[in-house]
């Protein structure tokens, strides 16, 4: 067996098959296996066309068909699968080659096992991969993460075979162990909040206009042409235009109204309580999904009275334009939020990514593919410490035209008992956000007074404490 | 050493030291221990008159000091002291004694810990304690979770010194292993958002209706006589009446507006996401503390424009009750959200807590503690399998009384620019389980076009996938 291959992948499952051709299109010799050997036969018989494959039933020839440093992709599933083939990799490994993990893991497994390895002098990549089957096989986004050594050899491979932007690769090196993983999550979790702000967009145009499911998808397409245009609005008008073949509705119309989740969300909010980074359109985008699936609540909840203002609607243009107004300022926050959490776990874990490198590395390949995210990486051009996205120069400008928009939806949608959890929560953030005060004063206070957490004042230095059951004088804590 | 004592405390910081001095002016004899004897020296100094203290410089006398069986109160803090503590009284104690934790343990080390004294043929007992310093010394909640076994002993030495409430203990058994600290846990999280609700009223009546911080407290101060009576809204009105004697200015608003977290609230929002109950207003309010200590975004986002529409309050008494209903209803949405954790976690854990049981004990003692619980315990009596508490007629009446001025409070708030996240989360939680029909269905149809996730139908069974990239045929998954 000559070491010819320049990488190789193991786990023949739909993905892994999709990037092993990927890159054997993109001209790489692949190496490739799969724990049954049927399945990398019939990836060759198949594909075998499409480049140059160096199929191997073991793992031992897998590891000896490979050039040093050689660069194994697993693609198998998060957790303890993942743990078992990187078992029996390291063993065959010599000082220097690059374990590559394109699976979804959960970024402490990768922090964890980059430590591992990295003891036994292997370099181990947590690679966060976005775009689906259809991503893998043309072009996803892609975030390594690891050493920047490892992406010196890596990283040229990686970038070809990644989407590509105005000629620009969707890959770039994210930061050490877990960097990867961790912005892959964010983007999953900003992927929660834009689909739930949608389906409220369309929850509102239909129940707030009468608006049928295929006239909603002619607005969506409509605002694709625009600032919305983006891959998730785009797919939205085709599946609203979309008619059920069995019974003639509207597809939207015979799907189940109780949207599952595979996890990314919420370990992002979780991760997001961790860090104390208030991402609320995420959590709120992750709590409607659960509800959506809380079928018991919702039967014994089916009864309760609405009670709603209603909603005349005079001008049915400007109620569209104030649904898109409100869906891309709530937008600009659910954005503005993953960001602020990626800079927090980027100061947090030492990281240092680059949010507006993160924001041209989206553009093409994954799911929040979106015109909108260049004028994220001319924000961080700007400014790269930038603290607030909604604070920069153009985000600023393009909300507060749509902010009168917003309140009038956000409002609506209240008095007509339309439910918008992501509009409402992101508005909120927004005006707490700018508040020159909030009401956590007397949060503080109340603290202080049932538990003697003290407070600090606005007009001098210290902790505080005030003998609330006593004669309620104050003493620095 | 004569084995004289019936219960021990380990521990004497302020909580312990309270919880000592409470077993022993209710007639028990106190073994009393610390690591450092000062503690507990001045202990029995100070307050030896109150009862019978047995001190112990060692942890062995400590122990030896006990009745068979053994009961030991750990008062340390959470985490590796705890564990310490418990791995020094372990091997000094003998079957069927019983280790009391009272500190704010995580549930899942609680689980932990019982299975490794059960192994020893110990009871471990997590037990929530809450009331602050006052309670453990007055009469707290108290939580235990552990064996039934271990409750026939330590049950009326822990209900004797818990809260009373028209006789009644706010003490009973909770459940197998860390039902007690959860349920501790998510009594931390619905004071969270009950706090956070309590702000947001607050802030609608200052910067709404105009009011003053004295006036806000009086308002409080009369709505503490109806159905809102509760700890928290009367400290609410002590708070806001309370003048700084520093300035002469009103004391909340000399408090820095950065509101402190210890943790319990994030760990609730973290086990509500991982069962996938939506929490939405205990998320709202540790967030939006997080939010009160953004201090870069703040200061960043200070310049952003309001855009709002005020608000011209025609009727001051009105606005008044609009606020206060919308108070009440959202915080009966916050207490329901929590409840159906409890019965989820109940379910998922094998705890079978009863959670009217759960709503008495917190009727007194603890920091929630309100005349509305018993209307809590009284719906679960009606109904001990009540899958959501807003659909209880008792509450579902209240909240469809409330419900014309919760709207028109919302809208008006997003309409001023006043950050109601609780009040309109917990509105759109009300209007989306009522919902006949959630926009969830777009999302799912999102997912299988971009992800192949599939979804299911509304007329039938099965779970099918729609051909996208194709002729958008469906095929039966």
């Amino acid at each position: 067996m000559s070491a010819r291959a320049q990488i190789g992948v193991t786990g023949l499952a739909v993905m892994g098959r999709n990037l092993a051709r990927n890159f054997a299109r993109n001209g790489f010799t692949v190496a490739v296996h799969n724990r049954s050997y049927a399945r990398t036969e019939s990836l060759v018989a198949e594909h075998g066309d499409e480049g140059d494959f160096v199929p191997s039933e073991s793992v031992a020839d897998f590891v000896a068909s490979l050039e040093r440093p050689r660069k194994v992709v697993v693609m198998v599933k998060a957790g303890a699968p993942t743990d078992a083939v990187i078992d029996e990799l390291v063993p065959l490994l010599e000082e220097g080659d690059i374990v590559l993990d394109a699976g979804n893991a959960h970024f402490p497994d990768t922090i964890r096992r980059e430590k591992a390895l990295a003891a036994k002098g292997l370099h181990f990549v947590g690679t966060g991969v976005s775009g689906g089957e259809e991503g893998a096989l043309n072009g996803p986004s892609i975030m390594p993460g690891g050493t920047a050594e490892s992406y010196e050899s890596l990283g040229p491979i990686l970038e070809k075979i990644s989407a590509h932007v105005d000629g620009v690769p969707c890959c770039t090196h994210v930061g050490p162990d877990g960097a990867g993983h961790f912005v892959k999550m964010v983007h999953n979790g900003i992927e929660y909040a834009d689909m739930q702000l949608i389906a409220e967009a369309y929850d509102l145009l239909r129940h707030g206009l009468g608006a049928s499911a295929s006239e909603i998808g002619d607005i969506f397409a409509e605002w694709n042409t625009g600032d919305l245009e983006s891959f998730l609005v785009e797919i939205t008008a085709d599946v609203l235009r979309h008619q059920d073949a069995a019974t003639g509705q509207a597809f939207v119309d015979i799907v189940l109204d109780q949207a599952e989740q595979k996890g990314t969300g919420r370990w992002t909010v979780q991760n997001g309580l961790d860090l104390g980074v208030p991402i609320t359109g995420i959590a709120e985008a992750t709590f409607a999904r659960s509800l959506s699936g809380s079928v018991p609540q919702r039967e014994a909840a089916a009864a309760l009275p609405a009670h709603t203002a209603g909603w005349e609607v005079k001008d049915r243009e400007a109620f569209v334009e104030d649904v898109r107004q409100a869906l891309y300022a709530s937008k600009v926050v659910a954005y503005s939020q993953g960001f602020d959490q990626i800079a927090a776990a980027s100061a947090e874990y030492g990281w240092d990514v680059d949010r507006g490198a993160m924001a041209r590395i989206w553009r093409g390949g994954c799911i929040i593919r979106a015109r909108f995210l260049d004028r994220i990486t001319e924000a961080y051009e700007r400014d790269a410490n930038l603290p607030l996205l909604i604070a920069d120069e153009y985000f600023a400008d393009a909300v507060s035209a749509g902010l009168a928009s917003w309140r009038r939806i956000v409002a609506g949608a209240a008095q007509a008992g339309i439910p918008t959890p992501a509009f409402s929560s992101s508005l909120a953030y927004y005006d707490a956000v700018r508040a020159p005060r909030l009401p956590a004063a007397l949060v503080q206070a109340q603290r202080d007074f049932f538990g003697a957490h003290t407070y600090r004042r606005t007009d001098r230095d210290g902790t505080f404490h005030t003998d609330w059951s006593g004669d309620r004088t104050e003493a620095e804590a």
